[in-house]
């Protein structure tokens, strides 16, 4: 019976306590316990009272003393603390693994604050989006794409394989989720979510805050409907867990906001020099941008 | 009993008839006969079976003939050669409107198509979206703002007092689709449309056509999820829509694009100034859009 560890009992945390517990009562797969930790004395209570977990722990060295493999569910700079006061405590064999949304960051943090041979593998569920535990469900990660990280200094053969055996467990893990696994270097998963993640929220702040500086904001407020809506709705997601995103991921995010204003720009110019019947180059480009994102979202 | 004809059977031209039929269905408000147009004959003979209108003419000047209120649901450049060909057949007492996009070059074709003492009203109804005939609904316009827009140039009295009537005839018309008509002069329309819905449009091609020409576009298509899917919805609509949008609205449309960039710039030099603990500047500014947005969408 192997124990596993929850650290975070948010949105992400909350559902994936939620997903075991539904996986655990509808197969044969060997059961697992699970038990939960967060700093929040009330949400430990509030995760018990929502069956999230078996159990709750009241300290974290005593999660990381029962627990064969510990997934951290917090933002990424609230990771950094968590893997510091983990340390001293961690057993040889514990497999440890996160689920915040920059790595390189959290690889780094990991490689300095644990201890040697201890196993780290990042992770990264493709689904969240605004919420708290009261909004955590089984379902979150149905089929959704689950980033896992390895280390990128690939060490002696002995670490590689067990590197291998703990990415196998946390792949069943996750496909006991739902999810599909996606194993990634940290650099390449970085420069990809700036992209299809973090620029989209700060291209939602932007829009946000060009409408709410604008002297006719009352009247734009009666005819914003369902595009603006949906154009700034990343704009509404925790600004703490956006900050410690941003912090830890801003070389990527900064050129992307470059990439973006080039396009923006070039879009300007087409339509400051097509005549007034257009020469095809703006139906071009707005055909163009549909058909792409039809091939980039299925 | 009056005749109110649709010009364009589209999403918007299909939706305002179902919504007229079952308002009228429901009431014992004064009954109207409902007739349609459309360019396209198999769009006619669909909207007859769908029942969006009672029945369809198969050519312009027929429904100019019947319809002592028309209302042209055609995208807007398509609205100018519909003006210029139902000029010569409408009735004196004729009140013409629309629903297209922009509407400061819309009022100014039909100032100058329309033969004097012409009663045209410009309107635009704040929902829609992606769309056909087959999307249409009654209920499309429940709860969203309708705008109206009068001649800039006010007439003498007589003039005033028609447009007011008219203006009365479409209000009660907007309010049997379920949907809040507002007045506004034709610039303030644009100006305020093109912050909160043309912009977005734009934005959300940027960011698609930002993700499709990356190197790690295929592993991005991957890890894309519902955060990028909503930023980039608007950019799935109807190119040939969007192109006459921009092509009437561009100098309010370009001076968005300049705020924002300004926007995304000063985000930009935040997020390369702050220290790596933040100096609390990055997360006032997320905390900031989240308030904004709330008080903007309620």
């Amino acid at each position: 019976m192997q124990t596993v560890g929850i650290i975070g009992l948010g949105l992400i945390g909350g559902s994936i306590g939620l997903a075991f517990k539904q996986h655990r009562d509808h197969t044969d797969a060997p059961a697992y316990t699970l038990i939960g930790y967060d700093t929040s004395p009330s949400r430990r209570q509030q995760a018990e009272q929502r069956q999230a977990v078996d159990s709750t722990c009241d300290a974290l060295n005593d999660i990381a003393q029962y627990a064969q493999i510990l997934i951290i569910a917090t933002p990424v700079l609230a990771a950094r603390q968590v893997l510091a006061q983990l340390a001293p405590h961690l057993q040889a064999e514990t497999i440890v693994t996160d689920t915040a949304s920059t790595k390189a960051a959290v690889m780094g943090w990991a490689q300095e604050l644990l201890p040697a041979g201890a196993r780290f593998i990042g992770g990264h569920p493709m689904a969240g989006g605004t919420g708290s535990l009261d909004d955590a469900r089984p379902d979150l990660f149905h089929q959704a794409t689950y980033c896992l990280v390895t280390p990128a200094q690939a060490g002696n053969g002995e670490e590689q394989d067990e590197d291998e055996a703990a990415l196998a467990t946390l792949e069943a893990l996750i496909a006991a989720l739902g999810a599909q696994p996606l194993r990634i270097d940290a650099q390449t998963h970085d420069r990809c979510v700036a992209a299809i993640s973090h620029l989209p929220f700060l291209s939602a702040v932007s829009l946000v805050e060009s409408v709410a500086n604008a002297p006719d904001v009352e009247i734009m407020r009666q005819l914003a409907s369902s595009g603006f809506r949906d154009a700034s709705r990343l704009a509404a997601g925790d600004p703490a867990m956006y900050q410690s995103i941003a912090l830890t991921n801003r070389e990527a995010i900064t050129f992307w906001i470059d990439t973006y204003i080039a396009h923006l720009q070039s879009i300007r110019q087409v339509l400051q020099t097509a005549p007034s019947d257009d020469d095809g180059r703006l139906l071009q480009l707005f055909r163009q941008a549909q058909q792409h994102r039809k091939e980039l979202l299925g």
